[in-house]
């Protein structure tokens, strides 16, 4: 009916190849490396006895997320946030973000009075940087509880079901799952979706940047996000071996 | 049915009482006094002469938006960011929200290469402080235009159609509206929408930090928070005496 | 004798009108609206419990003051110093000048160890911010030091007399009081004036930027303004209803 | 009559013994290191080609100061404000008054668009840090003018009369002319006067942090600091041989 | 004689397995995954036209490099530099180091007004994070240069012989070659030697924070730095396929 | 042989005159004017109680050193650190290098949990600021520990041989001691040397930046760099009296 065809040749509620590497690093507890195609991001989950203050004598432990770009991960390089001695609201944005999200994975409760410190450090750019953080989170998280299981630090059984997140688009009046960089930048309405296992949302951002959406369309990009995040969620579990 | 009560005694899709000001101040071309029952915001639209520079030679203007809160408007003191030196990851992500959400609300490429800078300052923070600046920033929007253009710098006819917002939530497991501080803090789903004037969305966001959402609570918060937005676009109108 | 005459159609020693509403915000212990003309400053006094390290253990209290502009208060829009990530001389030079102002006006070993943090941000500005912060700044803090004592807080009497500020300046070789920006960006000389109740001086500053100035000069300077303090002194005391 | 005596054994109207070096340093155009008592302050005049952007086009030059402190000048060392990151505010008062001060010591209008830019950097300090500053940064002033005429980038005749500082106070109820730090830190009052050649005041600030002064204490500190602004204009014209 | 060993097993003077993987990633000109043992760091090159003020009109282009740690490379977590608004001194001194080793390696009149943009990010770190990142940047800057020159931009030949650099060390008092962090945290002294093919140093740095070093263990750890130079070079012309 | 001389009618292996001046100030504990010809810096010693976190319970003292230029050091005023909120690479890593240096002069472990403050500001910049403030920095830090011993604060016996530091280079082929600005800003090579008495390196640091040198040449310069040092560690005991 219409000649719609995506850039890459994937069909419209078709995600790109995703890989979750695990152990890409040694230092951190846990430490995975992402790809959403040409994105990749490394997540660590570093751990650190104590809590903060707002979080003292709670018995709770916390969580808490940083997100950055390396400068050369974009086709043109980006300043270094460090050298402009300021961090740009996009940055702190995608790091509350990431941070919320896993928060929903985890039960603060059971933790102990520690600290899990997710870094997700984007080596190669190519759209859909904050979904695939999200997701690769997941997993170094979760290889760091384990890690603090054995040390015998936490007492109890904090990891809650996964968490992924991917985006959906609209794109020449067509939905599209899972935007590269090039569909990204001229969508009309750009959604982020971060689900848990089982279907419920953690999160939704819906932008109408170029354009407004209306319920209808909202309801498609949902249906296609979901779709994603639970192919996500089957590699998320196919890596850590469930 | 179920004995659920609001602390002030508003029905679950009872807007609280809103106002808006205008001409609360004289220098600004624009400049608004809005308030959602105990929220106020002062919001102003200045304009320069002049784009920034990725917008030079483009013949379209530009819109942009900064967002704080004054250090005595919560219950307890805020630290001033201009003292600490760093601006907070919440207020960058509302500054940017509410400029995206603005930019639905006129069209650049009828502004001439002007530049308006909405300011949202918060005098007094009882919820719902990001969907009050986003509301009155239209009719101080919509009178800066007014100014530009009987000075005759704007060449065209900037103004779109009026663009409003505002929260739901889950509340023990009711959907509530226009969400005040201490339902807010307590929420189990928080959702920010905002809306063109005609019903469809510029932007939503919904985060379920305690709690997850399923697609039918999702649709229940929209149907209120659609109802609030048209409530508040009404007062906009009246406001502006359309 | 000579046809000088004044914008406003004042009289050299008259003072513009003056308001002062307090209560204008609810969550600081006090707060308060003051108006030298068109000049409009929210002064708060928040508090906190404890006092800096150099005062621990003093058995004393203190009191600091923070003045800020809103971006958006004067003609041409300011940056915001939070933004920029850089606070101006004039700022803080304000801020340390309010803080030494209303330091006058309490006695610290009455307060017990607390802190009175005042803010003082202009919202309107029409000359005289620094004067209008200071005289309004007293009956913030006249307010809270009412609501310290109703808590059991405070164990002794810390509110001394009203202190209150005024400028005056020399205009075309004219002794005028209480000027507005227009006369206070051309005024040869400029010397603001902080008196307590009973005409005693707490500081003054006098500066000739466009003129020097002679010693008799400055007496005609302060005749004025001493009889500018005692008129703000009766409508501070008016507005606390003394 | 009272058994008042200083520390020292100065007579209350008496001076420290002043020293001004010219040729201190060889770089800058002129380059003082003044010297009352034990406080010693490096006093420079650069001089570039250009005025700041407010000034451009406007055929006049332009002076600016800068204040500061090394981390060891003081009995305990003070952290250094580059490694803070953070100018205090007492640093920016100083610096702005020193540049209030000066231009009045410059006819700008006959400087040619150039600027000047004087840096006092204190080595030791014993209180009437920002006063030495003033007096020496005339020299050094003279000095750098001289420099700009005999290179021909000078138009006209740009140095106006010689401009002096001093301190005086009110202690134990005995008004004194420059007050040492032991002094200054339990002085009831504190007055610095910036006086022109002639007799004229440039600047007076007057400040009762310990207490609060009167007309007529305020015309006893006058009279002590226009006798020592007197000898430091005559220590000024013999160190510049005229 | 003595039974000293390392470790890991290695020979005192054996570099520890070297890995280079150009193409690493797709954006930059030239990038390049350089590893010596578990010390791995990500090097590319970016290429801009235009060059700082400096050298504008010179008809030459400019080369300079930033360094950085991902938080999560060491095995205690480090704080984000971009976070903390401070990028630490030992950060800006390996930048330094990096750009000035790397400007021997490219003749700067041959380049054009281009410039090239290093960037070494360590993504583990194991000691010898400097002389791996000087060794892998001079294979990224052999890329990008090969792709200037593929667009016609680069008018010359820009590109020197190889630079490469290693560590040397006193540990127990034996000279070592290329410490891992294991060894340097505890060496008497630490030599970082820079080497152009040839055997000519570029730079050489020798400290001895925990002991002093002579004429004749600074000759022995050049011996063993000049044989571990010769193979990184060896190793850097393979990977280019030289 | 060759006709090449040195602008100051210097031997290529001889010194600029030397003067080091102890209580130059009277505040810190240590306080010399170290003069290299035309390069003179003040270096200070201050001492406070306790050691930084990382030291804490250890038993041990700690040293730490600040260099920094004054604006009008050098021939172009330089901006501020402290005001542009950014201190240079350049500034890092020669406090770094003074601090590493003169831990080398002194044994932690006989000092108390006491830390010793190095400033080095340098009031008149013409080359080798960073090896005179070394070479300066002895003394003070000499002195000040007699005057902690003197106070009874300090249990040992902490300072260790002399530590002095100088630059050699290679000027148009001709190996070079002590360079003033104008050699070093075009010598092919820059070595830069602290050793301690006795001919023992604390560091060493070559550059080549408009050449390379040879092992050769490497010889040559430490042997007239070690010739420097001797004459240093002469005239510091001289200084002191030894």
């Amino acid at each position: 009916m219409t000649d719609f065809s995506r850039l890459d040749g994937r069909a419209v509620d078709e995600m790109r190849p995703v890989r979750i590497t695990r152990g890409f690093t040694s230092n951190p507890a846990g430490s995975v490396l992402v790809e959403f195609g040409n994105t990749r991001v490394m997540c660590t989950a570093s751990v650190e006895e104590g809590v903060p203050r707002f979080k003292k004598d709670s018995g709770e432990g916390w969580l808490t997320a940083e997100y950055a770009m390396l400068p050369s991960a974009t086709h043109e390089r980006m300043a270094r946030e460090s050298m402009k001695g300021k961090v740009k609201g996009r940055t702190h944005e995608i790091s509350r973000l990431v941070g919320r999200s896993l928060r929903a994975a985890v039960d603060l409760s059971q933790l102990g009075e520690n600290t899990i410190q997710l870094d997700c450090d984007v080596l190669q750019a190519d759209g859909g940087t904050r979904t695939a953080s999200i997701t690769g989170a997941y997993v170094a998280l979760a290889d760091a509880i384990t890690v603090l299981k054995e040390r015998g630090v936490v007492p109890g059984e904090p990891l809650l079901a996964p968490v992924a997140a991917v985006s959906a688009g609209i794109i020449d009046g067509h939905v599209c799952l899972d935007l590269p960089y090039e569909e990204d930048s001229r969508a009309e309405v750009d959604l982020n979706v971060v689900m848990q296992e089982g279907g419920n949302f953690v999160e939704i951002q819906g932008t109408g940047e170029h354009g407004l959406f209306g319920r209808e369309q909202l309801g498609q990009m949902l249906d296609v996000a979901q779709q994603g995040c639970e192919e996500l969620i089957a590699a998320q579990k196919a890596a850590l071996g469930w």
